[in-house]
């Protein structure tokens, strides 16, 4: 991870100086502020800034009825049936900041979703730093065989190893090549403008940036890209977040978990398959008691025993 | 449904003129373009502009590997797979646009769909017509007794017909007060500013708009408000629109239909159970045989068999 | 305004307690935070959460260069150069959560800015209060002679008070049929669904919701909102909320007054004349000296200057 | 320009075909259909499929007066109107679909244009082709010395070869090393994951995708994008679309020409020393007929005059 001295004294300072505010606080949020937590070779995940909590998805759910700010008993049931019925407009009430350091490649991913506030760094503006992405050689995979844009097994290690000196030499070069033009103090003043020196510079550089967004569209994210299909290197990134979310808004995560990230959509055939199968066929394979174990909350066992059960 | 003999006339005319375009064309959207469908009692749903098909989708897809704009042979496949694993992007490459009317409450459900854009008819300055949505008595519904949001069994036809007239009389006695003030001409001369008279009109008045959107987001559209959760008084513009979709892009539709519409996504615990039956227990009740019935395609049946299936 | 007693005690009580947290806060909006500004006759306005500062978008900007968390010496002149610039995206990272209570017409015009988050009072789960906007007489405007979507003059204030008077009791009685229609505990027990009986209730009822957005679309907002040809009972709203954001970003409120607020978009054309009248015609009238009277900024004036002197 | 022999004859088919539409048709869009307008050294943009025209801005306009779908005898005067006073929703329902060429660090500036749809070409599923962007000598300039974001001066013509050379070297070298990691026939089959093989590629290796967008952030886009402040290598693609949006939809181009490309907002203070000039000091330099040479329509130089007059 790469942070500057300077950036670091910075967070040690905004961890150690805390304000009293009207707002509401989330504790699980708080103990993460200002941490850089370390993703990759050089990159990062720091919480920067929230809003909300888990009271607050309840207190837009509420506004249904009138209870306004006021707390309810089981927040944990209500934010579970708004999960599990795609009602997601009380997430949307939660927002969080980020400052994130991560290789160009992954950034191009991850700007794909659009309903986000992003502030990156500039290489018109600036010099980028000497710092490059390579995989370690336990990341070194072969070209999927059954999956075109997945990778399969490792690479031989000693092809691994080839591998990875070439991406160093290579980044080596052209950040040699890029600083040589930039600053050419030999050359007699000469250097080209940064806004075209960088177009030397492979995908693998790091870049960083503000983003935020709220809680609905950051678990769309973690669903997306947590998931065993992206690309090892943003799902790191994503899992990072995600531990992070887990103690924010612990309760919505928790249902997050349940109807979503571990959930699994079953299509109108599949459906119908399974249905011939537990409704039509002689033996009753679905036991109440049983399912009791998995599906402990009265209201949810039962809009499933209704999809599958013979009556 | 209440178009004005002016807007009829518009609307056959262009109906009737055709014009050679180098565009794709969706032979199954070009008949429903320019015909109002009826909604309710004097609504209506009119398409009249769109911009590609089935072909579009397969396109965007397919910039992926430089097919560029070449057609393929399995469009439906694919269009299945980008469906299934939720590659929504695709689906963005296709853009309706609406002519619809409708009462001003079912305009308030509607316009929370925010990616979409829109231009509706203005009361600050436009002189609203004199049509009010009064539900047939087969809609005159009682409160749900389990839903707090929904409806339940009808009224008792006496009481739904009181409610009809009260319905009508209001309606009517409010448009009378609405015109009074907005057109004195017994009164001096004296008019009350239109933005101001219209705010004693009641919500089941009926306002019209164009609204533009693409096809992901229309999906959307139809499958939160053609649900049996939504509001009769929406569910059947989903509807509506639900059959135009099918025409314009039948392949989409049919993708849409069997992973989205009439899916149904089970929860991490739900899963699990359904596996500790399925793969557990002595029996084994998944026959690849019978599946095939059900799930001809074998690549969906065979991630479905590795759901379930004790191997 | 209209807010239960359990609402002003939970009010009360959030702006009583405090927590300390690492977040930056900004003691400006502080004070703000949990008081309801009255709007209209029964509205309100109530910041109840916030997220960022002047500082936070200053942070943003500086991302750039690399100075990560660190402030600035002139935070002001950079937002300023931002907001003259249009850099937006910095203005992104404040955001601003609000719980609104405001007539259904004016809600329909507040909802057409679609990058906000928002969840209403659902009239098909609760009962609406029996809460009218009725315009003051000094509101009770003619329509415009020259504009056709705005007012004019007042109305005769006899004819205002006959107006006042007939929205009055049409807001009465459609209430009092709404209430018959869902509590008909005289009729033997049978009551219409909530989400049929609320299609009687005029424009002018009052609805609640919180409505979230980040700074930049705050402003838009404001701009559009708070202008002279916005309709009046939605500029109140607007000029209430100009209020508060002035005291949470001091420097953003003064930068967006100037350069959006009270600037002016001149068109080529318009340029193109003021041109050629103040550079091409004899006598010189733009003068240094004074300028820096409206123009002390350096940096500005040159700009300016550079637009329309004679070289 | 780089296109394969099979896309230019898919092209070529394109262009030749056309099927009859009720669509509103737009001659000025029809002859750019499918025509790949070269941009930089291997770059490209083609109009690819649109919806609307003019008149479906009018007609969106109109919906507010229910003139419904009739046409107008002054579309341009209205379009004016609407450009000029912000009203920018008709504006979005006419939507563009593009397939473009372009460098990746181009792309990474054109994709914070977040409204709008997009497919890319993947190169974790595809292989890049060799194509470099690679400047031209009168391209190859200096970091301005006033600009911190832009380029000054042209380099010295042999330092400028230097810095060419080195460009395509590092290009075919990167080339080199990415075909080997992905095709090493020579080494015993291994080849590297092409989702990780990219990461060696550099910022100017060119990519294509499918860009859907409408007119309004069209404009938006032409807007900051053909900016004398945005980097030459997306300037000229927005150069090239701004030549496209002029023959598709003149009237609407020519109002945003002249009330949005060629304006300049004043700000508060700015606004309030012209007046302070115009208005206040002795000798009147605005004359009327003057001025109707520079703003012949009425309401528009009534709107100026009464900024600047003294009266």
């Amino acid at each position: 991870m790469s942070l500057s001295q300077d950036q670091l004294i910075a967070l040690q300072e905004a961890r150690e100086s805390t304000q009293p505010t009207r707002r509401s606080v989330a504790p699980g949020m708080e103990k993460h502020l200002f941490i850089p937590y370390p993703v990759l070779d050089h990159g990062f995940v720091t919480a920067v800034d929230y809003m909300g909590d888990d009271s607050a998805i309840v207190q837009a759910a509420r506004v249904s009825y009138g209870a306004g700010t006021k707390h309810t008993k089981d927040e944990g049931g209500l934010i579970r049936y708004l999960m599990r019925h795609h009602h997601s407009t009380p997430f949307e009430m939660c927002e969080i900041k980020l400052h994130v350091k991560l290789p160009v490649f992954v950034a191009r991913q991850w700007i794909r979703h659009r309903t986000a506030n992003v502030n990156e760094y500039s290489a018109r503006y600036s010099i980028l730093d000497n710092e490059f992405y390579i995989p370690d050689a336990n990341q070194m995979a072969k070209q999927s065989a059954i999956n075109n844009q997945g990778r399969g097994e490792l690479l031989d290690p000693e092809r691994a190893e080839v591998v990875r000196r070439m991406l160093i030499e290579d980044a080596a070069r052209s950040y040699d090549h890029y600083i040589e033009n930039i600053r050419p103090e030999a050359m007699g003043g000469d250097n080209l403008a940064r806004e075209l020196a960088r177009m030397n510079l492979p995908a693998n550089i790091y870049t960083q940036w503000y983003w935020k967004t709220d809680l609905h569209n950051l678990f769309r994210f973690i669903k997306l890209r947590a998931d065993s299909h992206a690309q090892y290197e943003i799902r790191v990134y994503a899992e990072e977040l995600a531990k992070i979310v887990k103690d924010w808004v612990p309760q919505a995560y928790r249902a997050f978990k349940d109807y979503s990230l571990n959930a699994e959509t079953l299509s109108g055939p599949s459906l119908r398959y399974l249905q011939h199968v537990l409704k039509d066929i002689a033996i009753d394979v679905l036991d109440e008691d049983e399912a009791k174990l998995f599906l402990p909350n009265d209201r949810e066992r039962r809009e499933f025993m209704a999809l599958f059960r013979k009556l």
